[in-house]
């Protein structure tokens, strides 16, 4: 029996990696002679680089960046073999001014600029890559972009013509931007943003409203904050030409990880779904195809799950090529029962009540013991026909 | 494809009815077509009667019996119908003195008393009933039994020789027993006693330490009353005629039911283990035999529910029959890898982080999830094969 073990990381847990030899443990350990292929997935947050790296698509390539704090720091992208038009590279924002990378009593979006991002993008271009794939989820930034834009060569001043470094709190005193000195290179690429937010750059549903809160941004800077953004985006518009017919302001995914993906379209980056391009790069469907049964997952599923996350992509692929697919999440939230058109079974692995905090330190075993009674259900199934 | 539902209550949420109907509403939901029967088990505690009446093998038969605060209330047994020696019925202690007919402010086993037992078996007596299996868990009583015995004409008494009712309280004041008046067709009986408890009556493990204060014992009143327990046990003992070879004491299940085990022992009873028994007045085997697929359940399991438990007793026939079993849980504790050779999957049916109130107000919603989830995948492997 061919297993695919096809599952996004559990957030807060387990990575897809792990969720992945977790899910073979178990498999193993009920069918020791079953065919078990993990494929690590993500879908533009944190481990997508790895997960292309992972399925033996890419190369993992070295870059100093300036990471969220202000200081150097190394990170890597991931150099693809030839799948994409050659050389191509797959880039994540949660590894560069990654969420994770800031300790939780330490994050301030007002400090923390998007720099990195521009300088693993410089670092591409003089590679010779024209294409990438740029990953926006898990990001500890809220500039708009501004850091990456200025680390490309755009120049922001205040009132005084003091130039801005690029961080969120220079979103409250920008007042002019020059776009002469944006490395030109960068207006020659392909730069596919991977994301499943649609929230637009500013106002009630935008990136400082919705994920500033978990970016540590204080209640009282939300809303000079969030005016701030929206001012700057105008000025961005102005300043690049677009009239309020083509305006990205309220594009969807303009407000991902903290106005970046503005900022990236407004450089030519098209938004694409996270889960479908990963899945793209990773060659999902081949897998799925040569697979009798594939296993999915995700720290928690609900009505959202079918809203373009991980799993749901997955199964679309696997209904194509008429595979079973089981779900096996770490707990469900509401509206679970929407998904049963979609997985042969939704499991959940939490087994006890408990905290959530007793079910992130358990995740592991829990995670296991939930896989290998759905596997042990699978071949008794199987051999009573 | 035919499936047995034989399910264990699971305690604080369903009956045992219930969750063959919800199981029932699962399978059905998701295999239109499916063969279902429900046998709703027990193993001697709550619902022992409705179980065998629900499998069609008994009558129910309504008696005036004394309740557990001593008032009159109606309770029933169940006639059976030939299978056993005929005419014998089932009893159980739930429905004449149970812990969930006292309210939890109300709970006090210094008044609580089991003379509704003694009237039942009167009441059977006068209707020329010689079998019968009275399940012995869930009782409110700890009173030795002393009620039972003195409902069927055992004379107790205090030190002035005033005569006692029997209740816990008079176990502190009894100081001698007059065997003389009980009813001797009693001694022409076979009592069988279901139950899984195998504590014996007094001591570190006996009814009043370890059942004590779930029923309402208050912490100073578990040494003077195990005491009494131990002294009263003595001197029916003696007056009984039974020596220390043959004491009744120490024996596995005296200390169930706050000491009935140990008093109906003292009159001829038998200890039977709980599941067994039930299994066979329900012709559990028979129904296994004729099904595809068994499912079974309870409210909580682990290590412990392969020492006696009704789904582990069910999971033996099973795997006599070569039948699969699942289990289906309301949640798992410690050990439950020690279950997975027994079952072909071990579900629990929790299914988030969350408290143990809401897992028990959710406990109908979660089950059919669980259930729905369980067979979608039993259903899709055989597709598969």
């Amino acid at each position: 029996m061919k297993f695919l073990i096809a599952s996004d990381s559990f957030k807060g847990s387990l990575t897809s990696l792990q969720v992945g030899n977790i899910m073979s443990q178990a498999i193993m350990e009920e069918i020791p002679d079953a065919h078990v292929r993990i494929l690590p997935m993500a879908d533009g947050g944190e481990g997508t680089v790895d997960a292309v790296i992972s399925a033996g698509r890419a190369d993992p390539i070295r870059v100093p960046v300036t990471g969220p704090d202000g200081t150097q720091t190394i990170s890597y992208y991931g150099k693809l073999h030839g799948h994409w038009p050659h050389p191509a590279a797959v880039v994540e924002i949660a590894n560069i001014c990654g969420l994770t990378m800031v300790d939780e009593g330490q994050r301030d979006p007002l400090i923390v600029s998007s720099r990195g991002l521009g300088d693993m993008l410089k670092a591409l271009l003089d590679q010779g890559i024209r294409h990438a794939v740029i990953g926006l989820g898990g990001s500890a930034c809220n500039d708009g972009g501004m850091g990456m834009l200025a680390a490309l060569g755009v120049q922001f001043y205040d009132e005084r013509g003091q130039k801005l470094y690029g961080c969120g709190a220079d979103l409250l005193s920008v007042a002019s931007v020059n776009w002469s000195q944006l490395d030109s290179r960068i207006m020659e690429c392909e730069l596919i943003i991977a994301s499943d937010v649609t929230n637009p750059l500013a106002g009630p549903s935008g990136a400082t409203y919705i994920f500033g809160p978990q970016k540590g941004l204080l209640p009282e800077m939300m809303e000079p904050l969030d005016q701030a953004m929206a001012r700057y985006g105008r000025l961005l518009e102005v300043g690049n030409g677009r009239n309020s017919n083509h305006s990205l302001l309220l594009s969807p995914g303009s407000g991902a990880a903290g106005g970046l993906g503005f900022a990236l379209q407004s450089i030519g980056g098209r938004v694409v779904p996270g889960a479908e391009i990963i899945a793209d790069l990773t060659g999902l469907k081949s897998a799925i195809r040569e697979s009798d049964w594939v296993l999915t997952g995700e720290g928690r599923s609900d009505y959202q799950t079918l809203y373009g996350k991980l799993p749901s992509y997955v199964s679309t692929l696997a209904a194509e090529s008429g595979k079973p697919v089981v779900l096996i999440s770490g707990s469900h939230g509401e509206g679970i029962e929407s998904l049963y058109s979609h997985f042969t079974g939704c499991f959940a692995s939490v087994n006890k009540p408990a905290t959530l905090d007793h079910c992130l330190q358990e995740a592991e075993n829990l995670l296991l013991q939930c896989t290998r009674n759905v596997v042990r259900l699978i071949q008794s199934s199987r051999k009573i026909g």
